[in-house]
């Protein structure tokens, strides 16, 4: 069974996550933590996500939460940041961190705290997406620029920026693939007289409605057949579930810093 | 049997039509034009097509080309139109119209024609794009602005405007069923920070790559459900073989104007 | 404000439609019933479906839940449908139907009081569920058997039964658009030595996987191009939305029996 | 200039290979065998593909042909492999063999030349096709046995087997991803009560209609999130594309026997 503190345990990543360490046979939750001036702080934890009393209190301590804890999942904001790194390292108990935002000077904290312990660091925790990146980066560099690349990403009406995030980082590992940088060849509009496509272009087109959670499709279009790659996310449980996953892979890991690819052996 | 003319048959459509006749078991082919200033006048229609002889002289004559034909079908130019409804006329032949770019003057001359022939003019002679238009206005009125419309196109690399005129004329359709106009809804690129979608938007993509013949997807996204209604063209192919059926179609029809609408029973 | 009575509130699809009745600034509750051996008599319908409090009580009584309704709607059981037709006739109050297997005697009985209330009753409440069908029967009858139809679906791994009930309407919408009879048709499977697809084939699909809501395409392949033409349901609350739609429409209608066609104003 | 031989060049395959080398700046055709019975023998190779006169006459003997090659395509039949091998060896000129259904025998001679002359053997030469099986070979195995695999194909109504041979070889990539069996684990058909999906169950759809040259879909389905990877064939000439990259690969490399994943830079 292994122990699992949540780190930020009342925004809606760590009420799904508490969620699913309840539901799930080899986990337990041993601690839970908020910002200090929370209204949450005292509440039970399973009360919180709604699956339930679990007898663990919500507490503004990183030391006390990691007090039993084999590995800590942190879905903070970055002010929180070096406090969960200092407790963990106190406590000799590993992390997978899923805090965005994080700067230049969080970045160095956290390498330190992996020449001690095993950290995974991922910006998206899904692991089709993570997967995606993967399998874009080499049939990029399989096909090279004879085969056109467009990037299309569908979201919800509320999406307020475009392409999203993940979107990008498509672009990005077909750039790496190629060898070539992104935001030189990438295309972001077409209307009018466009003119024949520029060789070597990496398109984007950004699609909004209704309630969609996130879907991305790239397209490498060739003479006579093309490649489309697409993940679906269908709900948002799915980014909880693969920092479950690096929670389970990470206990068993050697100091150092991890990514999502080293999680689903992905790695070169 | 049924008695087929081809004027324009040394174009890229008319030859793949003269293909199709010799093909086909119920038509005869009995006429081609071309250009008076053309090399092929002289030639034999058939191996022009490269479809083995057809004993049928390109002539630069509609007059001549007409002489014993139940139907001509015409993919000309402009200027062409109006030599080629006199020839209709003055041989009492049904017509199928597929030349674009006809200003208002070719298309009275045309509305003069079809009060004594019948007469198919449509601007797209694919019969999945015809339903296609026809489904998405049902789609649109049934559904509201409740659900998001997004137009996703795709063609060719070498295609040199965005959007195709088929997903501007399936904006179109989408406005018709709403009963709104279409450029004040119409959005054609998202970049950066675009806010939430606007209520009622249209939103149009175009993907270019590779050798895509065309390719157009309507999405409605409702909550918790969708509709994509795509139409993929495989081939050019596609559009003579709806020619052929408007042919079939306008031989037995009184005089007037008609459209694909017609020729596949849609019509209100 | 239209006053609504919701007929077995404690189930699944019960709660859903209080909560969406809750959320809507133009419907409000004040009825609602579930089986008089059910521990939620007495409870409260808005803490029961998770909405705060709404002040309406669990009875099980139609009659006293109809009291001061305007439109009930009924997600019960075929026991339980003598009695909620009583109730709305005795009160007056118009009605939306969605228990599913109503046997002969039970339609005769909608029948009947449909003569006397205005009255809907539909299999399937999505309302992209019913235009699709709609869409599909068009397209069949306009482009007729050389266009080969097939039927994909697609849900969770937990589904028991292929194809779908809604895959099976689909494929009845092709048939009907063809004027053919449906199992004639009807292919379940290919594997091995199939020979040529026989003409006017209707082939289905079945894909099972993760926790797919339920997804359904209809293509129609000719020569050259094809149409796909896809449904995507991302949760169960479609259904409710679709069956609220029907609530807010039927009250303004005379006598009669109606089904999701009328609703969305698709019949001929 | 790379001096290219094509053996089998009076077959639909020779024949599109011949065209691309005539388009190609970097190739030259310098010679091209066809069966000692055919009409072909003597015919200009050039004419014969259509694409003007290229002064390289068809010849039965595979001697002949490579006396001046580079390079030899090989898309004949097995009973020609023991000539065409023994040419290659004889002249030293590399090797790519697209024959089909060649048997353990004719592999052994293949291999035995391989230790002399660099040779490319693969059964399929689609560029796209080969990578979609590296691909799915990866997501299969990071994504493990939690995440449901269906495997949809769809080919043209005059196709006779199913599933495709590119669909069973997608479940095999599938199948040593995850280091499992694939006819232990392979479901073909699903129609009626069918129960729970099995775990680890590998599904495979097969729909036909129109004139759709190949077109193959791997979904891999989880909890909240899936997976779509799918290859698109417009045209058969793409195979002969993907023997010309091999062509031009296979020159600059040492004796060995390789593959499409070779080709691509692919391999492990």
């Amino acid at each position: 069974m292994t122990k699992v503190a949540i780190l930020g345990a009342s925004g809606r990543m760590g009420r799904t996550l508490i969620g699913l360490v309840a539901a799930a046979d080899d986990l337990q939750l041993v601690g839970a933590t908020t910002r200090a001036d929370s209204p949450s702080v005292g509440s039970d934890a399973g009360l919180l996500a709604g699956c339930g009393a679990l007898d663990v209190t919500l507490t503004a301590s990183a030391e006390a939460a990691l007090a039993d804890a084999d590995v800590a999942i942190d879905f903070t904001l970055p002010a929180a940041l070096a406090d969960n790194l200092t407790a963990a390292r106190s406590r000799g108990c590993a992390l997978v961190i899923g805090t965005t935002g994080v700067d230049a000077d969080g970045i160095q904290a956290i390498d330190a705290t992996a020449r001690r312990l095993p950290v995974v660091f991922a910006a998206n925790y899904s692991s089709g997406v993570t997967l995606l990146q993967r399998l874009v980066r080499t049939a990029a560099a399989a096909l090279g620029s004879d085969y056109d690349v467009e990037i299309v990403e569908a979201h919800h009406r509320g999406k307020r920026d475009a392409p999203s995030g993940t979107a990008r980082a498509l672009g990005q590992s077909v750039a790496d693939g190629r060898g070539v940088d992104l935001e030189e060849n990438a295309v972001y509009a077409r209307e009018g007289m466009t003119g024949e496509r520029p060789v070597g272009a990496i398109g984007f087109q950004a699609l909004r409605g209704g309630d969609i959670v996130g879907e991305h499709t790239v397209m490498l279009a060739g003479e006579g057949e093309r490649l489309e790659l697409t993940h679906r996310a269908a709900s948002r449980e799915t980014f909880a579930r693969g920092a479950l996953r690096a929670a389970r892979w990470v206990i068993s890991q050697p100091p150092g810093r991890f990514d999502m690819d080293d999680v689903l052996g992905l790695s070169d």
